[in-house]
This record gives C-alpha cells, sequence and structure tokens, in this order.
C-alpha cells in the first residue's frame, strides 16, 4: 500500500487486434468498475502491442509506479501469444512449465489433443503463483505485483473474481451525483469555487442530452462520506441559485453520454 | 512520416470518468479503425486521469515516439478541462484567446450566455491551428502533431472526420481473413511455421464460438496484397491439411469475440 492510503493499479491491454480496431476492447471498464469498488485506483491503463519490448518496458514501467498491474492478452497457445515470456524477461527470470498447470491441462484435454502448443499454455515465470481459470483450466499467473490474466473477457472475469479477495484496497472512493437541467457553461465558474473550497473531494462535469434538454451531473468523488455530503449540499445550493432544479441521480446512460451540444 | 514509411500513432483517453468506469471509452475502437484504414498504425493507446503532470509528460513522450497523437477529452468549460493548458505547457507555449474560436462560440452562443467559462473553450496554445467542430463549435485544434479533440464521440468524430485529409498515411495494412471450425491448439504449430516463412506479414490467431463449435479466425497482415495471398493460401492449405474447411471470412463478431473455450 502506497502513502495516503491510495491503493492504485495499471492495465495493460496486450494486442495488435485491439490497436488495429479489429477488436474491440471489452476489459478496461468492466476492471476499472471492479477496482474502483475495491478502494483501488485505476491511474493509467494502456493498450499496447504484440511486441517484445514493448511489453517489457511497459510491465517494468507500470510494476514499479503502481500497487497493482493487472495485464490482459497474450496467453494462448498461438505464436502471437507472447505475454508470459515478455513477463518472465521484464522480471529476469526463466519460463519453466508449472507441473500443476500442466497437470491441469491435460486433465481438461482429450488425450489425443495433448501437444507442444497446448501445453505452452503451463509455462510461466519461475517464481509466480498461478491465477485459477474455472472457465478453461490454462491459468494466469501473479508475478508479485503482476497479475496476468487472459484476453477473453468471460475467462478475464472470472480470473479476477478469483484473485480479487488476495488484493488489499485503499479507502474506498465514495461517489455523489447531482444532475440537473443546467448546460456546463452555465455551471462552470461557480462550480470551480466549490471545487477550490474542497481540495479532497475531486468534482467532475459530464454533460448529457435527455428528453430534448440539455444538462450535466456533478460528481463529487472523495473517500470521505461526510465531506462529500457537505460538498454534494453546496453542488445543489448552486443549482438552485442559477434557478436549476437538483436532482439526486447519475443522468448520464450509456446510450447519452456525451451527446450533449449545449455549454 | 518515419522510415520504412510506417506512419504510427498514439492515441491518448484523457479523463478520470473512464479511469473509474463510470464513463465506458467509445473513441479508441473507433479511431482505430479509421487510422487503421488510413494507412496510419495506432501504435500505443493511454487512458490518463485529468493530472496536469501526467497530461503533460504522456503528450512529450507521445508526441516524440510517434508520427502523429491525438488526444480525446478535457477541452470542455469546466474546472476539470484542463487538456489545452497541458498541451500548451508539453510545448512550452503560452495560451491565448483565439480570436476565430471566441468568434464562433459568440456566433454560436445566445449573447445572454456568453461568459467566461464558455468562451475559455476558445483558449488554445500560441501556434496551434484549429480544428472545426461542426456539431457544437467549440473547436479542437493541432500543435505540430499533436491533435487535440473533444471526448464526446459524436464530436470527436465529426472534428476527426474534418481533419482527416491533412493526414499522410503510409501503406495501408491490408489483411486477409481465413477462418476454420479447428481450435487453436491443433493449428499453433503449424502456423507458427508460416508465420517464420514470412517476416513481412503479421500473422494473428482470434477464437471465436459459434453454433455450438469453437474455431479460430487466422488474420494475416500487410502492406503488400500478393504476399498477403500467398500466406493466405499457405493458411487455407494447412487448414486443409488438418483435415478442417478454410473459410474466408472473418467468423468473429463482436457477439461472440473471445468465448472460446477450447484450445
Amino acid at each position: 500500500m502506497s502513502e495516503n492510503n491510495v491503493v492504485t493499479a495499471c492495465c495493460l491491454i496486450i494486442g495488435n487486434e485491439v490497436l488495429s480496431g479489429r477488436t474491440k476492447d471489452a476489459n478496461l471498464g468492466w476492471l476499472a468498475e471492479r477496482l474502483t469498488d475495491m478502494g483501488i485506483r485505476m491511474a493509467e491503463a494502456r493498450v499496447i502491442p504484440d511486441v517484445e519490448d514493448v511489453i517489457i518496458d511497459a510491465v517494468n514501467e507500470a510494476r514499479e509506479k503502481y500497487t497493482y498491474v493487472f495485464t490482459t492478452g497474450g496467453i494462448g497457445p498461438t505464436h502471437d501469444d507472447i505475454t508470459s515470456f515478455c513477463v518472465a524477461k521484464a522480471f529476469g527470470v526463466k519460463i519453466h512449465r508449472d507441473p500443476e498447470a500442466k497437470a491441469l491441462l491435460e486433465s481438461f484435454i482429450r488425450p489425443e489433443r495433448v501437444n507442444e502448443a497446448r501445453l505452452k499454455m503451463a509455462d510461466v515465470p519461475v517464481g509466480s503463483i498461478l491465477i485459477e481459470n474455472p472457465v478453461s483450466k490454462a491459468p494466469g499467473f501473479q508475478m508479485e505485483n503482476v497479475y496476468v490474466m487472459a484476453g477473453v473477457p468471460s475467462i478475464m472475469r472470472a480470473m479476477f473474481d478469483g484473485l480479487a479477495q488476495g488484493l488489499v484496497g485503499g479507502k474506498k472512493m465514495n461517489s455523489i451525483a447531482v444532475a440537473s437541467y443546467l448546460p456546463e457553461g452555465a455551471i462552470a465558474a461557480p462550480l470551480s469555487a466549490i471545487q477550490d473550497q474542497y481540495s479532497n473531494v475531486e468534482i467532475g462535469s459530464y454533460p448529457f442530452f435527455r428528453d430534448g434538454h440539455f444538462g450535466c451531473t456533478l460528481i463529487s468523488r472523495g473517500t470521505d462520506m461526510d465531506e462529500l455530503e457537505i460538498v454534494a449540499e453546496n453542488v445543489r445550493q448552486m443549482i438552485r441559485d442559477l434557478d436549476g432544479e437538483p436532482i439526486d441521480e447519475d443522468m448520464i446512460t450509456p446510450a447519452d453520454a456525451g451527446t450533449s451540444k449545449d455549454y
């Protein structure tokens, strides 16, 4: 745990296919939500290609800088799956065929189909701890503060659910959302004044468009719920002062998020 | 344009709300596809918070390393919109209120609603070129090889469509997809042999699950269409040799992408 009890994470999404646009990432948003719920702050996410040096550098930079590092992608049986190899190199250790992982795979794969490529999925860095894969057996692994998971969303999620109990979160970031049909440009100055007054609270403004009207949701985030309540009440009063009506709700939905055209 | 006619790009997605999971990014995948079509290779994408030092460092690192840098997010009227300020700092220049941008905003915003916060959206780094915003007027800007766009997907897309004609792409990456109902573990070894033979072509393997059957799509990517055809024919022959049936199609769809459980 780092100072001030702020626990941070970095997510490394590994895969050429995400960078080419062919595959749309479905892991980042899910992980971000889960980590936030656990009091772990995702401080950065990177999408990087299946290139050895790039992966090694990103892993080493991230594991130094953040409490936890989560990687997704590149741990299958084909030649373009190089994540395990790269993580071993990042830590300066060798890859070995983990006996437990090998036994797991051999119990799952029909005997006539066991081959070198399939068993490659039991190759993990020396000193790593296996991460269970309840979906399809081939494990991920943990190497110090780096957690290596599959890219397939259903498998990644199952792996994360298993490893989550071993993570130590910091103080949970709470949030209070107050929306109104006032546009951002109308509230910007008084909102900034509130932000200046409460430096422990982070206030974000997110525009929306709903039922033919523009507005924005103001989200106050912080660890101290009492202070958050005070800030939220300030936000509500500001809205009333501008002849708006505060709504205690997040008015952004995936469908209308970011469609505001008014300021 | 860098050596070997490889034109690269980095996408910086700026916003605490994406890292907290509250907002799901919808820009990366769209930009990746568009850039790929233009012969520009997205080499990296980062999601970073609304933190001054982090944004400045990321912009400076990316603009040094890649042909083009595209940022999304943080150019609105509220206190948490700090991207323009940070990009100016990254380039060591001042922010000024661009007269053209100011005039644009004043023609769009009702006179009684013009205020300092709304006009802040006309503040851009000295030396930058405005990027047109056909949706809601408030412009983005280009500073050397860095293109600063809105985070709102509809606005970002309109901005990109306008600036795209000014980008110079390299050789276009073409791709040929050949799918089959053979699992990855069956094709891994012969596929790797094909990859070893053709180093200019990048072969990726993407598992899928369809109609109750597992399989994978093998995507060959490269700039030389003749060589791609040869590689694809090698892939088809490999599939036939394994008693599979090659299908000239990308069998992954967003719905079933990454649900394979068989190797």
